[in-house]
């Protein structure tokens, strides 16, 4: 992060009222300062701030973090600092847990803030180049084993390793998320675990790349049977019309409607069981999501997937997810077709 | 988990004066319920339980929970829930996140409880038994590629796609943990991220594969000059008198000083950065851990981690990792020479 976004998001922290904030979570401290904690870590989020880590991290620390660093024992440093400084109110993310809540609280007031949130849901070039460079590997890692695939007698956690070897092999420093291969009647689950199943139609992947600690998202499922492509064309209708409604001023909410109100047409709402989509970037689910019940507003730069799905229990199920860049539209990120 | 079992950890609710425990972790669940969520899903534990889950992973939890399913939309139905019940102080995990918990709380008093972690630290037979499973697929996965990482100039990251592949191949249900294969000065970083850096010594693996939910975790380093081998020494001489100081009764902070005193004697106290140790099962990461502020009592069948190491920051550094079941001794699982 550069210097100016930094201070600009400082500033953010003082027009809300408080007095700095307290980061726990990994990829915000990582967003903040480059240092991509692995130990307990706290940021104090202030006009100077400073990155409090464990002995045992404090090399990596030191390597990589943009800001102050310094080492610290216990919650109780945290608190003995927070004294000192004669704070007030501190901002605190929603997912602090209770325990360091209550551990820390006392000293002064510790409110819930969504600035990080906010200030991460529109994403810079430097952030869409590395989404787009993720989704690259993940598209060209699929496309160099969909035949093998369809022609050989592959397990689910086969296909499931194949395709983590190959991303690796195309640059990849990671998946975004355990990688879902689901077949036959398994693809009703929405998030599967893969078995040692041979796979039959149809064949449904969830996959994603990391690169430079930035995710990609897609889902592709490969049909066979007439009633499989039907319920395929229903879900890529909703895929397409979605897409195609992006425009940023709308809400979230309106857009998952569009999804919806496709799917339910055909008869199939009920089994339309999850949200149409969510934001992603170094976290894999980032707000706001494309959900029945975000009123947040649709703003260029922000990045999204849309995925509708239908799910016939104990039947199979069908999704197509793409990785989307808010523009003066909705432009759809890589070009791997969504019909293998 | 049997029916007896549960109705002990109900009991336990009661007998600490909650009206019931709201359970979020996932690992938790599942252990209650053998319903491992993948969507957002509570748990009200009480005398007739109950898991709330959203529609998305409906089909999931009925057919793998042995306690009754609802679904639910949102935490205000659960916050309806508990104003129903009339309940007025209710158990929470440490780990809930302040969002659920100020949302929920209003309704009742919320306290962080630790009784499901007191559960889970003894183990079951079976819980052991999968356990010294995970172990074997383990240390069997990576006996088959030791000379492959011995004399094929292979990345840090081929090595642990190549490790992985083996771990599935040999059984696992996945891995317990992102492997960490380190090389040269990078073993210096106890969690450093594997590059695509061709290995050269001293070569250090710390991993693990998940059987049927359980966690193994083992590290290994394999050293070349004389100094890693000095170095290797004074570890394992740490290592083996660790494992063999252990006996129920004793407190985890007297099990760490154990190793700690040995590596210091040595004058390498201060490049002994982490704990020797932590309790494993569906977690990677469980209470007790073997360091210097836990004062808890070693009990029989606990399974814990020993695992020294001296880091020398910009050269290099060596763990040795064994998981150990206490019985009236500590008995490492699985045999895998330390020395490879």
């Amino acid at each position: 992060m550069n210097e100016k976004k930094l201070k600009n998001i400082v500033e953010h922290v003082y027009q809300e009222g408080f007095d700095g904030m307290i980061i726990k979570e990994v990829n915000n401290i990582g967003y903040i300062s480059n240092y991509f904690p692995t130990a307990l870590t706290f940021c104090l989020l202030k006009e100077e701030p400073v990155i409090y880590t464990t002995i045992m991290d404090l090399e990596l620390a030191e390597s990589t973090s943009n800001i102050e660093v310094e080492s610290f024992k216990s919650l109780k440093d945290l608190k003995e600092i927070l004294k000192k400084e004669g704070y007030e109110k501190i901002a605190i993310e929603k997912t602090l847990d209770v325990e360091t809540y209550h551990k820390v609280s006392g000293e002064c007031e510790l409110v819930i803030s969504d600035l990080l949130e906010k200030e991460r849901m529109i994403k810079t070039s430097d952030e869409i180049a590395k989404i787009k460079k993720a989704t690259d590997i993940a598209h060209k890692s699929l496309t160099e084993m969909v035949s093998a695939i369809k022609t050989k007698e592959l397990s689910e956690l086969k296909i499931v390793y194949m395709l983590g070897q190959l991303l690796r092999d195309n640059g990849a420093t990671g998946e975004s998320f355990d990688t879902i291969v689901a077949s036959a009647s398994s693809t009703s689950l929405p998030h599967s675990t893969p078995s040692n199943n041979i796979v039959d139609y149809p064949i449904l992947v969830d996959w994603g790349a990391k690169y430079q600690g930035y995710c990609s998202d897609t889902t592709r499922t490969i049909v066979y049977s007439e009633k499989e492509e039907e319920i395929f064309n229903i879900v890529f209708e909703a895929y397409n019309k979605t897409i195609k409604a992006i425009k940023p001023g709308m809400k979230f909410c309106e857009l998952d409607k569009v999804a919806r109100d496709i799917i339910s047409e055909y008869g199939y709402g009920e089994n339309f069981i999850h949200s149409t989509g969510h934001s992603l970037g170094l976290d894999i689910h980032e707000e706001p999501r494309v959900s029945k019940n975000d009123n947040t507003i649709l703003e260029k730069d922000m990045v999204i997937t849309i995925e509708p799905g239908i799910y016939l229990k104990g039947e199979f199920g069908v999704r197509i997810e793409d990785t989307v860049h808010i523009t003066n539209k909705g432009e759809v990120i890589g070009n791997l077709n969504p019909i293998l």
